[in-house]
């Protein structure tokens, strides 16, 4: 089903929720099993007033929104995240981020895949995987 | 400085943060190493409008928000992430969450951490552990 | 199926793979959801001959195993292993291993379980949690 | 002191430990924040008479080596792993094993880095990544 799955296409797929719409996200490119978002900086995603960066589970949730549509193009949707893994790797200032995902193997059953979170500049931020329900819906 | 830690200082701590506040994080007690938290449901948390189940970037936030803040009868304060695992056992619908942590394991430079996460039924929708840097501030 | 899995049956399942027996693996109780299984500490483990410490991958067998098997009186047998992630603690001095294991989360599809290793004086040495595939065996 | 890490020095360090001796570890090249090591099958490796899979802990060690070790060129010696994460992607049939590994993040307390597995014919086995104690020793 690859043809179909232009960004913009995934873009009306993915924002249909209100928490990825929260995150502002803005998908830029679908390529074969990967894919590169973008999310939108805004104010409550900080962490104290002090240390302005942005919060670890806002990462977690970017690294877990990538990862599962860089299957995308085999999918067709969004699917169940089993578990999710995320690496810390630098504090992340105020501003917009890009974060890209791929596909590591699609399984019948169940699949990995990964994303990295970058900022402006690219430099990493954040990285991780999950494992996704692939199977096909039921029906 | 664990006598100090109660629950009430450390929902001021807490929640100096905005995304923390976001969350409508409530600290119900805490623990000799050892933590409950409560998080207030709100619609923006929603994954499509059809399956209006909690994001697991929501979920992926609140085991890490936990995990951590189960630390500071040592810590005194949140600390950062280094990494976090999150396993997604149900469904999340609508309606606040309980999220409890536990020390693993507390290190000089690193420490373990864990987290449960729970709906107002009891029912166990997440769970997962963290590996936070737990080495005294540098003067 | 959990009345016929007792640690003398588990034993004998868990020991036909040359690998279960290369680590010494001995059950010392199944219980409902848990398991303890002890490990036979052998010179071949050793990470270096200055620091004579177990290999993590020793351990990380150990914690898979453990939570794999704890979920025998559900599945009657080991099950493939999706994912794992284990966290160090302390490090392995020579000497027999201890490892407790408990299901998180039992499901038709894939389950959650968790094991904790430790030494002979009973101190914590790593813990882990696993992704296990428990679908019925196609017939 | 990238320049004095050569393969033959890193074999030499490497193959220290006997349980890296037992898997019979080879390091074919040491690159820039990378490594590629071979690990030689044995009998002992197998998870059951029927299914001669490779058993997973024997994949997981193999993902940990290859991780740590490429950090090498950084470190100039093998680190404590802090935690390992491991997706098994396909079952691992009798054979000898090839490991990439590559540094995702280095850093000066700790550090990321990941591993994949391949069997002979260049399928994808598992694949992970860890977190390590890059601080240097003390004293």
């Amino acid at each position: 089903m690859s043809e179909e799955m232009t960004a913009q296409k995934v873009q009306e797929l993915l924002t249909r929720g209100s928490y990825n719409r929260w995150l502002g996200l803005k998908v830029i490119a679908v390529g074969a099993d990967s894919i590169e978002i973008k999310a939108t900086w805004r104010e409550e995603w900080i962490i104290s007033p002090e240390r302005r960066f942005t919060h670890g589970g806002v990462l977690a949730a970017l690294v877990d929104v990538t990862a599962d549509w860089a299957l995308v193009t085999r999918t067709g949707r969004g699917v169940p995240t089993i578990d999710l893994r995320v690496d810390y790797h630098a504090a992340a200032m105020p501003g917009d981020l890009t974060a890209r995902g791929r596909v590591v193997r699609f399984g019948s059953q169940f699949s990995t895949a990964e994303a990295h979170v970058y900022d402006a500049e690219g430099k990493l931020l954040a990285s991780g995987r999950g494992t996704y329900f692939t199977a096909p819906p039921k029906g």
